[in-house]
């Protein structure tokens, strides 16, 4: 049996779903019209397939019997992890100190989780996200913002500032972050419930949210909650600068203890970690960027865009793999939807659909 | 006749007021006691004097008949520049570039004219600020946040998003800025009403809004019809490296032309205009930061307090000083009000009220 055709363990409301919608069907066909509509609109539609989102499973089945068989069931996927601020300065020229000049200046929300599950509800399925912000006017505001996209947000409240990141961009187009991240690292597993992560069909993870405690701890947790109850793991390694801060080695082990289905690295990420990313998940999806994917040893190539802003893109891709492959696609298959998805992700400003 | 005791011309409104009410009658006792409270409170009234915003003069005069004797008329204020995001940086040690490290992240509304507005209105009067903006999201949250303090707006949707700065602070406290501020710059004459300008006490120009074009002629334009409508002008001059760039002779030649009644200046932008300070306006403020102010040769010294932010304290000093010379004091008690204010403006965080 072939990495491509690997069984895979899938929540009831997915099995039940007709065979005919699992992997080509029109539902997916719909998904891909709606985003190939989408780019010449410029806005994605929220949600694709109709769903009270805060239905309970029986809710669903009842429900089912009175809509039409095409409709599939909508898949929850989960994510744990940041909601922040994201500000992006491109100074005209290099920024020196003490200095006064003009820029171009974006501001958005942004955070890997809360990035995720914006697209991942965006493409139609259940996203529920699990973060930490301040009480204060900054976190109601992203709140809100990505409620609005169809996100169901458990956010705890703590004491530190809601989370920000300033992203100065250099002439040469180099990244420097500041980031204020406090609240979301200080996620204790004490305040979060069990059953935020239960029923789901498989929690994302970011990198990121491995590389601090007490919210590495917290995600740990987390992953073996979801886990005994049925989901899949899914691990983005984030950054290549946070691995070579935490320590590829460490990583690497996390990984292994944490036995994701699929893990996605950009090349320099895979580089950081020192060991064959094909050993740490089923499933390993390198990014290329503007040149695709690459799952095993095939590449999937993207389609030429005109670039307007990457950020967010890597979340999209994410977003849409996962989507797929809990939907039946094989891992070649998902690939293809990610970087589609990926591609349209990087014609719109800003790191959400 | 010394300058203390210069006659000034006043607005029909103002002068109407009882005498008793001119100076240091209940009306400016409760303005001090009210932030005196709110030095406590942490928060200050917004509207001291409770008086419909909207009312035509002639309402005024109508509903004046019916309230006590003891309420003054509110002064109506205005300002013509930018309206943007704040965002303030400041990083755990120097940012050095393709770095990543944690910072203290700070957002806000900002902006010179704004700022002076929201401070004005807090104070109790009518305040009315013409800007521009970009016709997005930004543009309409920061419209609503400065109305909710109980400013008039008068904004002008352009093309170019709207305002926002960045400010990265250095771990000696250096500033470093980085302006998306295209949109107010580009205010041109033909965009403003005639009738913005009318109707005013007193028009306040940061000297932002004289740097650039087409900003700097519609403010000239602006300036020209508040006095010919009797309005009083008080120039702020912003930013010592703005002078420096604009050119200080260029800047003392348009003080020279516009004639203003009041000018601000801390030391060093005083020092970068190469004229002396005496002979731009008839009242010369110089500001010394927690050492008060200067105005003439008499100091008026400032009270000390625990400093949180000095966004803002400068603009928050102006609408103090100009609210009270209107309502009748003399340069010296308007400075020890000021000073009064702009110490509880640094006590908190923010550039408003």
């Amino acid at each position: 049996m072939g990495p491509n055709s690997s069984p895979r363990p899938t929540k009831g409301s997915v099995s039940n779903a007709p065979s005919s919608e699992t992997c080509n069907g029109p539902a997916w066909n719909r998904k891909i019209a709606a985003v190939g509509i989408a780019r010449s609109l410029t806005v994605v539609p929220r949600v694709l397939i109709v769903w009270p989102a805060q239905s309970s499973r029986k809710d669903r089945f009842r429900s089912r019997r009175s809509t039409v068989a095409r409709v599939r069931f909508r898949l929850v996927v989960g994510s744990i992890g940041s909601l922040v601020l994201d500000v992006t300065i491109a100074p005209e020229g290099q920024l020196k100190l003490d200095d006064d000049r003009d820029a171009s200046i974006k501001i958005g929300g942004g955070g890997q989780a809360a990035n995720f599950c914006a697209w991942s509800a965006a493409l139609g399925e259940t996203a529920r996200l699990v973060t930490r912000v301040g009480d204060d006017e900054l976190g109601r505001r992203l709140v809100a913002e990505i409620e609005a996209g169809g996100v169901e947000v458990k956010a705890v409240l703590g004491g530190e500032p809601t989370g920000a990141i300033a992203i100065l961009i250099g002439p040469a187009g180099e990244r420097t972050f500041a980031r204020q991240e406090r609240s979301v690292l200080g996620l204790r597993a004490e305040e979060v419930e069990e059953d935020w992560f239960r029923g789901l069909n498989l929690l994302h993870i970011p990198a990121y949210s491995l590389f601090a405690e007490p919210l590495a701890s917290t995600v740990r947790r987390a992953a073996e909650i979801a886990r005994k109850d049925g989901a899949l793991l899914s691990i983005d390694l984030s950054s290549a600068a946070g691995i070579r801060e935490y320590g590829g080695a460490k990583l690497a082990l996390d990984l292994t203890m944490l036995r994701p289905e699929i893990v996605f690295a950009s090349e320099a990420e895979a580089a950081e970690l020192g060991a064959p990313l094909e050993g740490m998940a089923k499933v390993p999806v390198v990014k290329l960027g503007t040149r695709g994917a690459r799952v095993f040893s095939r590449r999937v190539p993207a389609s030429r865009v005109d670039a307007v802003d990457a950020t967010g893109a890597g979340d999209a891709f994410a977003a849409a793999f996962c989507s797929a492959y809990l939907d039946g696609a094989t891992p070649l298959e998902a690939a293809g939807r990610a970087v589609l998805v990926g591609a349209f992700a990087v014609t719109r400003m800003g790191a959400r659909p």
